[in-house]
């Protein structure tokens, strides 16, 4: 069964950390022979719930929803809570999420990397209708958590990506089959 | 002492109802006495965390907040969570909040008015250095909330609006003699 | 494929009103051919995390959720919060959840029905490794909420109960097979 | 102005670690003279809501949250939640927290330090009435954060619970006088 994971990046921030993160992510998802692809919320710029900036292709992002069998979204946590952009974006669509799974990747400069965060954004994506994971990958002090290489410089980062990655997997299969998509 | 309470309406949804709502705030506020502004989201335009549209004075809004003695949020919610521009908005300041207090009004079309957002909303403004005060209206049933007259429809509503202002209002004086400004 | 789907019920208050809910519950569950048990909290007393009152059987807790698909929690919101009982007994077990589905039935005097307790309790049950699924079921004005003959007086909580266990069902049946269980 | 602040030990798991980290709150908050007292969920067994174990003395635990001018609550997070415990001895009261401080001090072996159970536990706090400050002090490792002398072995964390603690004495003290208490 061949399965497409779209990791979402949850952050327009000039400055933002956390597309390194989201690449990393991208590369283990690929290398797990899951489809994936990368939505960078800088795609799909908006500037209120239902506002889309001139030239926004929401019809895009609803396209790669509709077709996914589960989710992965990287974002960094911005005064305990969620970057608004990732909310507008997620808020565009409301069918196409229905009993999918999501792991959740939160980001912080600190050292409780974004894990305040996840429980609201764990709230949302169940409002949403999805099944959000149990393990999530919290990356504490982002400014060093990437390698030249691009991936994660902490072997146990691996390892809690992969933990994550591997269970949407398996939800994203098993809850396939049962939708009998 | 006087004191200055601005109402932040957190939507920008074109086909919002939760106007309505923030105005009839407003007057409740005027009618105690206390200065006020209405703060409108759809005033300060954003893209992305820290992407200001073109044109957008935030500058007012800092300033404004600056000002402020407490806050009261008006809010509808969004699949459980607050809406993504409310968020962008109040990311944009990080000083002018500290010690401050904010009383949340939330909004739905169902019979919750928005009570799960407001956990969510909680959080976030815990995060940004106010204190959220106990009591909290949740505006259910939006569409029939208000009056023709402007006003809340139901009395019982009028009253717990009228409680989280006094509460706000309590808390801005305290706080604002306690922190000898 | 035979299902067991038990219904915690989570509060030991003497004069706590979700019982007649929970018995409501357990009779839905049945209507549909599944199997069920009640799990009573007061059948399990539990004075800290990790101490049983003299003689309680928390091995036939863990028996039933090992032997369980999925699981359904009523209980009622006391502060915003899960009744501690609740989260004592669910404590005492940390293997028997994982990739099972919850619903939440969440109770209250008021009108809001326990919504806020539910967002915290979700987070609690994903911490133990379960799905909490989409709907919930949140009870208002419990006092009035169960009729004489015990089923819900109103048809659309009925409806609601019915969604959440035919979803709780549904995740059951597709992560047992998928679990291999 | 004398104030009282009590400091909550929010576990009776046998194996507690947290109690270290209590002691080490009381010996900071007594060097900033100002009045404590450690409240032990231990010295108030109860086996659910409103079901004090016999001999329990809940009226001891009455008096001293109406006398407090503030609250500080030391527990870790089980199962990204709060003890049950806590949550028990909290709900035994309801007039005594309103408009007083609280500040929250978690405690895990892991490396978040009981971050996610704060989020829910704010949220408790701000149902019975209390104002939950804004900074909070989440103790990581904790089988390593106390020295043999009893304090915290890390001078950040030190830095942080004092921060906690100041945070509290000036709120207690602001609102007390508006209380007129």
């Amino acid at each position: 069964m061949d399965l497409s994971i779209p990791v979402i990046l949850g952050t327009a921030r000039p400055s933002r950390q956390s597309e390194g993160v989201a690449n990393a992510i991208v590369d283990l998802v690929k290398q797990r022979n899951l489809m994936t692809d990368l939505v960078d919320v800088r795609d799909y710029p908006l500037t209120g719930t239902g506002i889309p900036a001139p030239g926004t292709d929401l019809d895009g992002y609803r396209s790669i929803a509709a077709a996914a069998d589960g989710f992965i979204i990287v974002a960094p946590e911005y005064n305990h809570g969620y970057p608004g952009e990732l909310k507008l974006l997620l808020d565009t669509e409301s069918q196409a999420y229905a009993r999918k799974p999501v792991g959740l990747v939160t980001v912080s400069a600190g050292i409780l990397g974004g894990a305040r965060m996840a429980q609201s954004l764990r709230l949302v994506v169940s409002g949403l209708g999805m099944v959000p994971v149990a393990p999530a990958l919290h990356v504490s002090e982002v400014g060093t958590a990437i390698d030249e290489s691009g991936e994660f410089a902490s072997p146990s980062m691996t390892e809690v990506a992969a933990s994550v990655i591997d269970e949407v997997a398996w939800y994203a299969r098993a809850l396939k089959e049962a939708r009998g998509a």
